[in-house]
């Protein structure tokens, strides 16, 4: 790390390499010893610790309680929902064995918890009066994959599940709404990501729900990544189960669920999205150091300087996450090193910054380093820095975003589009076949739809339709 | 639980139905479909998440930083250290199959992380300068158990590992002392369990460690509860996998580990010491709830009530864990309900009450209702009553340990004490065989050994020793 860290190969040239060139350099991750699993070091973890608070923060003015369920359950509890099984029994990983001492009844490892949650709420609601319930856990899950990218397709990765019940559909159907909406706000506003919102169609909706939403990322490299999901399960998970309450008549009644989720493929997605050749880009919400404070010198007995220093991040810390590089390394490693973990703001500090009562200040997406008075540098002053920083990661992201979307007329357009890595949007009635077939040749799926206010010409058919298909590549 | 919320077993009639009692009636857990899981209902969640950030906030201090490893990791990983292969072997969860296909590597669940801790460490460590790194994650492990009981003894449970490296071995035999007393006091002071603190016996030490510290609580029927432990490892791990990195001289060295662990046991030690015949009672510093206030009515729509209540719950809530009931149960049941679930202050307030100026408080470890004047109910009182209910707990169980602590001349005293489930002292040198032997003739194992400061004569040997060995029983 010591010689290298200013080696990041260009976005352009080889964007996998330059991937993984930051996550490494960064600090944020190594592979661990089973294909598809990584070992989070301190830096991810913070990132991932943050994005748990400000999640947790929205959940919980929605009476939404934290819960840990178990990691592992019988097989024949998997298999008990139709749709669900089928679509996650492939990838879903089975413990046959107690040391060398084989079990009777083999166990998964979860893929997902719907089926646990369902037999959770089986056996503690018992009538309506206690609904509705929302519960939530952070946690990790297992799904094996072939084909892995770390944070964007993981074998192990952590999430957030939640699960709900209600009374009736209207009430769960609304439920999901309400989580979609605080995924888009938190991805938009805190992680500025562009996003797209909608549902999902038949052949992408998770496995045993009824209606799916989505909140789509668009990445540096024009491929979708799906970031957020609510479902409305309707009642299928509680009839798997023979899940039933009793209303205000004692009559009996199978009760409406939702579950909804977003997972560590969020940082994948930030670093997809806003970094650059130069490393990370970290959104303010999300940075674990908001400002690295970096003296001026080698030198590491300054008396004046460093209590100068040690003054200002006492200041600082009550209302910023700040650091003090005071490391062995040399001042152009140090500030190459926190550029390259996409730290908002720096602010160099030396001798005779301190005598002129200036410091320096560059943030990590202006080219520019910015004198400013000791007498400015107050709270306000950060914060709007800090606002102004995520204000140009945001510009950037949203840009490249509308390079990549573009509205197609027929399927030719289609293919030639997704070949270019474009993102590509068209009225379109619902036709699994063809969708399938698309996929098939040109690797897209439809990320999601939504509806316009007017009608058009769909481009698979010879009617009107509000609804907007977007295709695209994913991870 | 409607109508059976004031049964619980009395702990002298059936101590294994009053402990599930309280668990089942306090809504803590209730069992996962898979033996020796358990679905963490919020209320223990709670508990739990309140252990988590009282311990961060120590091991911050103490430098070291949060990380996420993987919970699965290939089986021959695990092979590698002799002895600790040994003693998880019987216990691991063995991954053969994804889906119905036979996977080539065969994985293990994580029963503990010292080899995947050390396989990062020689990842990502070269030289000397990089240490000490310190490290810590609170992770579920799993290990299988046959013979198992809600939060003392599970299959799957959570806990921290902390794992740091070290130049010398000095330093990392300082840092398992360093951490052993974080514990300690922990335990003591937030937690309020009698605690006796020392070495484990080779019979008993870590599998793969050199010394193994532990803290021990002795539980409410006598057993003793291994609740948090400090191992020094030597070179032992870094050894097993040829992990070596440079010193001053360029040279290479096997460098000094530690790793460290307490567990959700906790909350069966705090369950099993502290609760009566009443539920649950919690130390201030754990309690989801530290203060709930109850209306002394049914009604729900008096709205002078209400809106008082609102008020002092809304001054409170800056400095204490404050919840109002106003579920719609009777007031009886919202009593008799907080007070199973342990909470340490309770409030009545009524009509009468604020026309009088007056409020009704109770301790969870006091029969009496004392009447508070409103003017009297500052954050310091409040303060103070949380102290004293504080004092009461541990009083009550100091009291407890005392009667269950006895010093023993001989093997047949050991021997009949046991059975009377007393937690037996006595001066030992160390013999495993004879160990052995008790642990089958009386199932006490050697809890910990420790120093006195005198000399007394060793029940096992005609010599003196400062060395004393506590026998007892354990979950």
């Amino acid at each position: 790390m010591k010689k290298d860290n200013d080696i990041i190969t260009p976005f352009i040239k080889d964007p996998i390499k330059w991937y993984n060139d930051i996550i490494f350099k960064a600090e944020l991750i190594i592979y661990g010893p089973t294909k598809g699993t990584m070992y989070f070091r301190p830096y991810s973890f913070k990132i991932w610790d943050l994005i748990i608070k400000n999640l947790t923060e929205e959940f919980n003015k929605e009476g939404i309680e934290e819960v840990k369920f178990p990691l592992i359950f019988p097989k024949s509890l998997l298999d008990k929902e139709k749709n669900h099984i089928e679509g996650f029994a492939p990838e879903v990983l089975v413990i046959t064995q107690i040391g060398n001492k084989k079990l009777n009844d083999f166990n998964v490892i979860r893929p997902t918890s719907e089926m646990l949650f369902s037999d959770y709420f089986k056996k503690t609601i018992k009538t309506y009066t206690q609904l509705p319930i929302k519960l939530n856990q952070w946690v990790n899950v297992v799904r094996w994959e072939n084909n892995t990218r770390p944070f964007l397709r993981n074998s192990e990765f952590y999430w957030q599940e939640g699960h709900t019940v209600h009374n009736n559909e209207k009430e769960a159907r609304k439920f999901a709404f309400i989580i979609h909406n605080i995924y888009q706000k938190f991805l938009k506003d805190s992680l500025l990501l562009p996003v797209i919102s909608g549902e999902k169609s038949a052949n992408e909706r998770f496995a045993g729900a009824i209606n799916s939403y989505t909140q789509e990322t668009i990445l540096k490299d024009g491929q979708a990544l799906q970031s957020a999901t609510s479902h409305y399960l309707g009642d299928n998970f509680a009839k798997s189960i023979n899940f039933k309450i009793q209303n205000e008549k004692n009559d009996f009644f199978y009760p409406f669920q939702t579950s909804w989720g977003t997972s560590t493929r969020l940082i994948g997605g930030i670093i997809m999205t806003h970094s650059d050749d130069n490393g990370l880009v970290l959104p303010s919400k999300i940075a674990p150091f908001q400002i690295v404070i970096i003296k001026i010198t080698d030198k590491k007995n300054d008396n004046d300087l460093n209590s100068f220093i040690k003054k200002l991040y006492l200041k600082l810390r009550n209302k910023f996450r700040v650091k003090i590089d005071d490391s062995n390394q040399s001042f152009g490693y140090r500030i190459k090193n926190w550029e390259i973990k996409g730290v908002p703001i720096i602010f160099e500090i030396g001798k005779k910054e301190i005598s002129n009562k200036k410091i320096i200040l560059k943030l990590r997406t202006e080219n520019k380093k910015r004198e400013i008075k000791l007498v400015d540098l107050d709270n306000k002053n950060i914060f709007n820095f800090l606002k102004l920083n995520d204000k140009n990661i945001l510009e950037k992201a949203l840009l490249n975003f509308e390079n990549k979307k573009i509205w197609i007329k027929n399927l030719d357009e289609l293919k030639k589009n997704i070949d270019d890595k474009r993102v590509c949007y068209c009225y379109w009635f619902e036709d699994s076949n063809l969708e399938d077939k698309i996929k098939k040749e040109t690797g897209a799926t439809i990320r999601l739809l939504y509806h316009e206010k007017n009608q058009s010409l769909a481009i698979n058919n010879k009617e009107k339709t509000t609804q907007v298909a977007v295709f695209a590549r994913s991870y």
